[in-house]
């Protein structure tokens, strides 16, 4: 059987669940690679996955034997296979966080089973921590992240707008391997690097101005995340020092993301020395990244956990002074045993263009 | 007070709905213009939007005297703040086919409702009826689509690939007033047509080669969608037939789609002609189209409504013979007292290029 679902009854053994019924596409995207529409379900003997005729062929070359999928047609199930595939089961699980209130309604009339019980995101749990192959994938989307940075390093010119260097980022990514982004770019230029949720706008560039550019693409549904601030001619001395301190913290962030960092820790690193200087850090200082660009585990000082090999986590420590400007420094980053390891490594030092 | 917010009031009061807490960012979108995330309350007396301090200074920015909409920082709303939002209110509505069903747990718990209800789709029934600046948007998106289509007759040779169509309609959107692509445009060349849903790959143009064109994009966050099948150098005569079957009912539907039309015989001229022709209709006849590309209301056999003036429509009905080819003809159709107007207008006779 297909190793990710293997690993997924075994979890569920321990949780006392003799069924699950899978409904968010990413869920099923990662224990099958299927992208077509439909729900997934782990029942006591079978793994079916129940789609539309029209996705039919498509599901059926996506699957190996290997799998062991059964693949079913919605035209062909009646109301009893419904209340067939969980008879007999005491507690099948559903996912509370993506159902909507209206569909899990419809999921306990179908089924009729004797206890719907919420999973508890226990396949976003699952989804923390990747294997070799979904490691690989992030690589490749990091290195096309790379790639593009260097290519806008030359692209970038007094007079370009966000919303150009915004296209010309998709464009690339496009035409470089990436089968998607995996965000709509941030493009921020001079005074607009103080929002950090800014949106591009035909602000053009000018000598002397910041360039905040936070972006990342896709490889086989892969996400990579990185941000740079550059700067266009100069840099003004008064941005310099909040430059190294967002950098210094930043570093030492990548080093600390190893096996069993706790991550109240690691956010307070950044936390506190901003603070020490007279800065507040209003944003996470990182997420999990995977088949979704903002996964598990958030890397804030509410999450008292601890990290785990093979993670994948954006760390992107930032300082912002609204009107003014803004620095963050973002990588992509590899949980090691002793230490991370950024999978993004466009230059991190001053870059004057 | 917003227009659109009074008249939700007004059918609030019709369902004994003493307040509301509205979490889909689109629905948002609609009544208040604000793209950022956050929460609006219809409370008794207030429009309370809820938002992040980061977002504070953007939604004030959208929002005008007007709206009297009370914008408040998630940072400085107390527990007991929440509970006293919906205060002696006997019933509040939530949106069960968006919120979670872990989310209507924390609703519910969070603002201490006396009576959570349903509110079965109250605002997506809303937006199924467009006003005029509504309508202007969507024209606008559909100007750029038909012009995108002029532009693909003049770029697509042989030998160009799907995923290269794909990516110069992306561009072309961009580059020409659109803000956006409103769904991943669906290319498919030769025998790949012959899947309505198709993803586009390398497969390459080559002589005779129907080649079906499923796209739109979005203008002020208002969706375009329109489908031609055109025909790389010649038409092969056995698909003429069907060709000109699809069209003469995607004329005939269009025309019906009028106020007061029912939908249920709207997707039976369509279904009972090809039936009679020796085909199936796949797939719904169309659906509602606004600040979603798929909105209410479904075209489809199953739906025993009436249409209503200003409701805009996707018209696309298609003819899909698995292995050899498909075709689709699809418009976006604004319902009219006498008659529907098709938005989109790109040549629907054979265009060979």
């Amino acid at each position: 059987m297909n190793e990710k679902i293997r690993y997924l009854r075994e979890k569920m053994k321990k949780l006392d669940l003799e069924g699950m019924i899978i409904s968010n596409p990413i869920n099923i995207k990662y224990l099958t690679n299927i992208e077509e529409e439909g729900t997934l379900l782990i029942t006591r003997k079978e793994n079916i996955f129940i789609t539309y005729s029209m996705y039919l062929e498509s599901v059926k070359n996506t699957l190996t034997i290997n799998d062991e999928i059964i693949v079913a047609d919605t035209r062909e199930i009646s109301k009893e296979d419904y209340e067939n595939f969980f008879l007999f089961c005491e507690n099948v699980g559903f996912e509370e966080n993506y159902v909507t209130y209206e569909n899990y309604k419809i999921i306990k009339q179908k089924y009729k089973t004797n206890n719907l019980v919420e999973t508890e995101g226990l396949l976003e749990k699952m989804r923390e921590v990747k294997n070799q192959d979904e490691i690989n994938n992030i690589k490749k989307a990091c290195e096309i992240t790379d790639r593009c940075f260097e290519h806008l390093q030359k692209f970038i010119k007094i007079g370009i707008t966000e919303i150009e260097i915004a296209n010309e980022i998709e464009d690339f990514f496009k035409k470089n391997g990436a089968e998607n982004i995996s965000f709509k770019p941030i493009v921020a230029v001079g005074e607009n690097t103080s929002n950090p949720h800014w949106k591009p706008t035909k602000r053009a560039v000018k000598m002397a101005d910041p360039i905040l550019i936070d972006m990342g693409c896709k490889y086989n549904g892969y996400c990579s995340d990185m941000t740079r601030t550059i700067f266009m001619g100069c840099i003004l001395e008064e941005i310099k020092p909040i430059y190294d301190l967002v950098l210094k913290n930043q570093l030492l962030t990548t080093r600390e993301m190893r096996e069993y960092a706790n991550i109240k820790m690691l956010s307070s690193i950044s936390e506190t020395d901003f603070k020490v200087n007279g800065y507040d850090l209003i944003h996470a200082v990182g997420h999990g990244i995977g088949l979704e660009v903002h996964e598990r585990p958030i890397i804030s000082f509410k999450n008292d956990t601890f990290l785990k090999e093979n993670m994948v986590l954006a760390n992107e420590p930032g300082i912002y002074l609204p009107g003014k400007y803004g620095i963050r420094i973002e990588d992509t980053v590899l949980v090691g045993k002793n230490e991370g390891i950024s999978l993004t490594n466009f230059p991190r030092t001053y870059v004057v263009i």
